[in-house]
């Protein structure tokens, strides 16, 4: 493709992914801070004729408590617009009648509330911070080693990121712990892996190369 | 090499390195219980001129506990003879200058008392057990992604084992989980990594081919 810009880019497009930390706001104390100039391009890409979706690999809350907190921060956006690993999970685990244990975040947790969880035929782990202890780890494996075929799915693959008291290992050093304990290759869902972003091209109704997706490292990436 | 016998074998070697559990003892309640005939073969290996020692990757108390356990079922055996991880990380850190933080066991701390353990550059994990805690694994993480190269040590690589309420995710899931977070490599030692052996075999004064090896799952091999 010729170099365009991200204006002229645009025009050619059915729709715009944004992620969300470090594009509309940067992660920091009290929740985070908007970026200068974001609420206003959102408002831009809103008035448009594009269709627009905004993802993040958040899993320590649910989606309402996420979106409340960018709203007020002054953006236009709205729940259904808002792509996590979580739901999009939650909607690999029905079409696959999965029954999930789950390790993840107690924020995160209600956002399973429609999926049946009683005799787990599979693991879900997100970034359970604390909830990471060796007894739960342990019961996540044997869950896990039970089954005739593992079944491991990961919100994400990150490997740590850094809160106020220092670095914190995320989800995908679980990941790699229990894909090495079981033998098996955990599906990631979420950001960059192209399940997650298939659920929300399939949202929108458009195809990959009907996209722009805005990140916080590419001024213009399509997917 | 053609077939023979383990008793013709031993007449054409120096030394006889035996494993533990599942050849002198199997594990269960209490500690475990010898296995019929190995106290015998112990006392008529060392009756011979062959040199002997002993290996484990027991890497939950020191060699005096672990050995005192095994003088209770009767074994001749002391101390100096038997090789577990702990007593060849410390060589190893020795000989390379290194100060470890560590995350192991309470049990075999003991055996790390003569190594320099302040400002560390590298991480030691052995099968730490309840101490496999999330903050404990992010504080190995730090010290070793402040480190310009980060140098970590497995004692052991095993991925799970059996206790009496159930099964227990092993050190080396949490090896995994570190290499993965730091984009490094750990340096195993451990059954059955080249690294521990050469220990057992400079202590005895003789080369790999001079030596026999038997675990569990060998009738007769020899390294």
């Amino acid at each position: 493709m010729a170099a365009t810009s991200w204006e002229e880019s645009v025009k050619s497009l059915k729709g715009v992914i944004l992620d969300m930390c470090g594009v509309l706001y940067d992660a920091g104390e009290d929740g985070g801070s908007p970026i200068p100039g974001s609420v206003e391009a959102v408002k831009r890409l809103k008035a448009s004729d594009l269709q627009l979706r905004f993802c993040t690999n958040e899993t320590q809350a649910t989606r309402e408590v996420f979106v409340a907190k960018l709203q007020r921060m002054g953006f236009d956006i709205s729940v259904c617009e808002v792509f996590s690993p979580a739901p999009a999970a939650v909607a690999v685990l029905k079409e696959r009648g999965l029954r999930p244990h789950l390790l993840v975040y107690d924020g995160v947790v209600p956002e399973f509330d429609s999926v049946e969880k009683t005799n787990p035929n599979c693991v879900v782990i997100g970034d359970a911070a604390e909830k990471f202890s060796y007894q739960n780890l342990n019961d996540a494996f044997r869950v896990l080693i039970a089954l005739e075929k593992p079944v491991l799915f990961s919100l994400g693959r990150g490997k740590y990121y850094k809160e106020d008291d220092g670095l914190k290992l995320d989800v995908g050093v679980y990941m790699k712990a229990l894909e090495y304990a079981c033998d098996v290759e955990a599906e990631v869902i979420g950001k960059p892996d192209p399940m997650f972003f298939q659920k929300v091209l399939d949202d929108m109704g458009i195809q990959s190369h009907q996209v722009g997706f805005k990140n916080k490292s590419s001024a213009n990436t399509f997917i």
